[in-house]
């Protein structure tokens, strides 16, 4: 991300390195996303009363979040005010779903140079909010409140077209780029700081039930359109390259790259990368190194 | 499926081979959702409101059914009032639209492991939904009412992402897992006991019109993400890999893997399996025998 | 298209070149578009209501388009009449927009051959649909109305699931096919005649700003689910297969297939084509030259 | 009625008295409902979505009558199509419902010299629409399905601010004219070919239960804002002024007129007319005998 | 009330006179009405979904009626999540509008025989929502936020057609029977206890700004159509009779009649009555003491 | 009206006399409402979304009462889009209607204690906006679209509980306050600078058809309740008290009161008074003079 980027937006912080810590950065956040919405409302009558109400009437970011996915996932037999009351409530008593948020919204910030603003990420990121919704799927899954997290899964692929199953779990730090078509089965983990683009799926491998979806280590970087199938293995800071089909695990630091999908320098002497993907959203640097393609 | 997935429904069965006979399926399956929302209703309040209106307020599944398409394909200029007449009127008439919406139940309820009741299908499965929609479509298309045949389609494409032509012929208890981003072209024919992921397409193979699309027998599993060109066969209980890409007749019981597709144990001499996968939804076993996967 | 396509709708032309002629070809589709559905609404009631409120009630194919994009993208924070307003506005004042309009109308209606009507198109394509509100949003970006043009985005992804950031430079008579899950980037360009098919994908090469998105020339023909990542040019009546992943240039007339992508013919002496396949549509007739093609 | 406000709408009939006969009355009316409205689209593009989804594109009255208050009627909380099912059986089992829905069509249209049509009364007359749904909530509330009625009620009011309690009885041929603010209690009666201004009440005497409402007899004209208290009866053809405010019995083919309410002609000679004014719709008539009417 | 009413819906009491007792009056009252909803839900079916949204699915009475206001009042600007959020803080944050909540639907179940149970009141009375909504508001007027106050107002009137100006105060349990057309100024009183039938207009004497509208006493029962007008005072325990047009103070357990208004009992010597009219509802008594009525 | 009332809202205005004059009257009093609305957006972000939206993001007064009627008459079968559509070409192009709106506002501002601002009266007075919205209803009218006329009369029944037939005369200036349950028919008009209190009747006197309605001289006040029956002339300045029924025409600057009204001041000799009280609003000022008034 360009300096320029944050700094045109002009937080008051002196230390260089108090962007990553964690404390009050839920308040810094928020606070930026009001500057930043109060700024477009001001440039853009338009959208004022958008933002107005999506943003700018609420006390904080979980109420804006509840606000806006009440909103946007309700349908005529399951009304805004119920889920709003649902997403409020969860968000409230759990801080861990509120961390999640914010580190969410900085992975994009962060890693998505077409990602202008937080309030940006927060308003029009199908990935990011079917990720927040999930979240809170996945929380009433965990208190077996099943038909309710399934009832809020069919929401969030019907409305966002992205199927996430409410047992999944999602570390923090996630950005689903784009997003459309993503697919994650019930038994998938995937770790913190992890880049997904869309079209990928972390699916089954059949109608055994049971462990049978991928597990994403810390850092990975899935492309555009790859498919994972099984109770796989990608190892932390590995590549999946786009529109790849992988069945076996990938080793850490690594590229798998086609379908069938072989890793960048042979399945022996892989080549090993030193930054973690997922974060620095590095698609196609393997492609000198990749003998196979040609065209 | 496993057993005690269905025994925690308590259904009042004796003869073990029961599940599968074809006459009053239609009343038992309905008795078995409404008891499923009757008791999901009584532990999880903030849902009761939203399983009466969709379930326990009708006396029949294509009541119940016709209610929910309705709701969920209206938009302000088709209102809901008109579809759900459209709906009821069309299943109350052809019993064979209602013997295939419980067929696709079933398929999806015996066949996906994440799928834990029939009613969790009938609400919250984008890919049940759209394919009874079709249906309906399909009907209408073949009574030459073709403009709302295709006002159906693209409601069904913008509503669930999945892009069905009206005039594309689908058998009975097929299962399309997940969903989003299913296309399947106009001379298009699916078999019975077909599974299908999401991302498949069934295309055509340019401008010409005519035959142009895929036939695609009994029994055939079609993987996320696999793409189908042409007036091509895919010979019954054949399994088309994820990510495949396929221009070319593929065999019965055969595998088709990769972009371009092979037949896993090679043109000349493939692997014929037994079961069929459609039916078995088994993804990967072809993995060991492809001797060309490796990572 | 065969000629008995529009023949049957009857167009008062006689000189055979003049279907293309630019001259008042707005108002001649417009008229088109009226008989089509004034004789759809006679012939079918239950649509009539939709017909007359999305096309016969209005006196112009701008008013149409905006009244129906307006009803279709609103949201509840995001009002009907507003973006009514918005959409109107841009058009009635842009006639390269309305311009647009009409060749996207006859690219479908000549290319598709599951394209009845003007009108089927107009109303029920969300490939075009998406197409004309991304022109809006291009408009406002480049009158630096970001956060507005950014919503539209965000409307647009919601509602059917086509991502195109409104950066990107789309040029004129271009069909996005079932459209599903496509995604075009920041600094993507698409050139004149160019057919694109559902879930293909324009996309980034990473984090990194600036120009990092493909090149599409002018009649290139882009297969379902290919993916085409970074800075790359493909040359002008170039063919990318149907699941194809491309990372390099792809020269003029030359067709890529595969992941990862080949030239048919071989890098070296790669097979030229004659025609233009954006507008042939012709997606398959590379097979028997692709020698690695087997099943 | 001016002959010339049927005759402008050319009804094919031949005997001047088959106006009133009974058979095939509801074919006839529906017929003109039908003609009326396919007139009015044609010369009203703005219109013609309207009286198609409301009119045009059903097959009977009842059909009609049920899409138009199921869609008025309902709310975030009673959707549109659970209404519209409601209606459309009550209408399609209850013969003598559909039968009193003509008469109070015919009523409208002979006495209203506003009325220029039966669709203007069918659309737009919401005393009109409020009694025909108060006559489901009265079937409702006569099967002991109370609840249900008394949210009918409670819809009825908020949205044509007209409160008829469901088990207060209505003749057939009744005119409820403007209707705004019209009360009608729990006991009260309403005879045939009752002419009932807005703003009246026909109340109770407190808190006692029991019969405790009026009883108002065939032919009977209620002047606007007219307040009628406790168990009384008005004598079949008697006229209550507009304003007055009664609480004792009125004869037969009496004018009571006044706050308190005097008999023109005085208590013991009161004056008797001969027509029914709930059919002439003569309010004003007694002036010149009212004796006390001075400014 | 007859005691058959409440002994019908079994409340757990034993001492008589705890029906009147202020402590966990709420928590009782909430109970019942959960008991009627449940009995109603599972009778009646077609209402089961409407039941469960507005009550079962509710934790307290503030909850149910906050997603109740939030519903009925919202519009396409003025959002129901935002009515709802308001609704349920102002209410939490205030016992004194949650007790009188409670005594306006006790007031409603003993005075008024057509009140069934307290669910009926909840759910269907538009004069009981309309005063609790009135009580917000009146609180956001007391705390300077006159702009959400007058907001609100004008919602209650469009949806209720009932206008009370937020500034008014109301005391409690307070009967609005039928209430359409309710009209009370800025600065009027309304004392506890009261009964006010439909069309009651209390109103001001002219433009002159200041105290100018009447206060209403303790019990005072207010017929149908009454208007009073002024800063005049209604003695405690005094009747008005419907349609009468007060603009002089009236004494205490007097009744005030016609248009002019008069005592009964004449202006030196009027009737005094016992009991309270506004409990008791007596509204016709009078009658035979009023030497002036005749017909 | 208090001096301090405007003088709040602080125009920048010097001298005292350009509060009335004509020119540019719209452009100061469109620029005061921005002001209030902008103010009241800072004070409360409840409402700020609700005042950008209705107020804010508009370039004038036309838009903003287009957008605002559009979104208040709209209903699922006239969809907000068509209505803002019509609304906005009326206003557009017809100044008279304009200078209207503004004259109304300066009426309701000058004549209403309660009317604190323009906005006010703009957002929240139903009888404001149920009298701009009759003026495109009579426009339609008189240009013969009848049955959109009488569409647009309906829904303003239905949502304002106010009747008003679109052939209706109705001059500038005009004040209705409260407004619920004002019905004036076909054949009516009135003046100039005419104030109308709710549940007021200008009716007809019967079925027979023609000029039936009253006429309204300039400055007259009629109060609450009042009821005004047949072809009768209220004399300019005349002043009807509530709840009076008048029959017979009313000599100017006179006023009329009672049920059945008599001249304050006797037949032969009344009382007249020099104000026009439909500006001054002095509604009970004849008390004193009203021999017959007593309590």
């Amino acid at each position: 991300m360009p300096a320029g980027g944050l700094s045109s937006s002009s937080p008051p912080r002196t230390p260089a390195n108090d962007y990553y810590r964690a404390d009050d950065d839920e308040a810094w956040v928020w606070t930026q996303i009001k500057a930043e919405a109060r700024r477009d409302a001001e440039s853009e009558p338009a959208l004022a009363s958008y933002l107005y109400s999506t943003i700018l009437s609420h006390s904080s970011l979980e109420r804006s979040l509840a606000f806006h996915l009440g909103n946007k996932l309700c349908s005529s037999t399951l009304l805004s005010t119920l889920l709003y009351d649902l997403f409020l409530n969860t968000f409230s008593s759990d801080p861990s779903l509120r961390a999640a948020a914010v580190a969410d919204l900085r992975a994009a910030r962060v890693r998505d140079p077409a990602c202008i603003s937080f309030s940006h990420c927060l308003l029009n990121y199908k990935g990011y909010l079917a990720c927040q919704a999930h979240r809170v799927a996945h929380k009433l899954w965990t208190q077996s409140r099943r038909p309710l997290a399934l009832a809020l899964q069919s929401r969030i692929s019907d409305v966002f077209a992205i199927d996430i199953h409410p047992a999944a779990k999602i570390g923090k730090g996630v950005l689903f780029d784009h997003a459309t078509g993503v697919v994650i089965g019930e038994t998938a983990v995937v770790g913190n700081n992890v880049s997904i683009l869309h079209h990928v799926t972390l699916g089954g491998t059949g109608k055994a039930s049971g462990d049978r979806h991928p597990k994403i280590g810390d850092g990975v970087l899935i492309g555009a359109g790859a498919t994972i199938l099984g109770n796989v293995n990608i190892g932390e800071g590995a590549k999946i390259g786009a529109g790849s089909v992988v069945l076996i695990d990938v080793p850490p630091r690594t590229t798998a790259v086609g379908n069938p999908a072989r890793l960048v320098g042979g399945k022996e002497t892989p080549v090993k990368h030193e930054e973690f993907p997922g974060e620095s959203m590095d698609h196609t640097s393997f492609i000198s190194e990749w003998s196979d393609y040609i065209i």
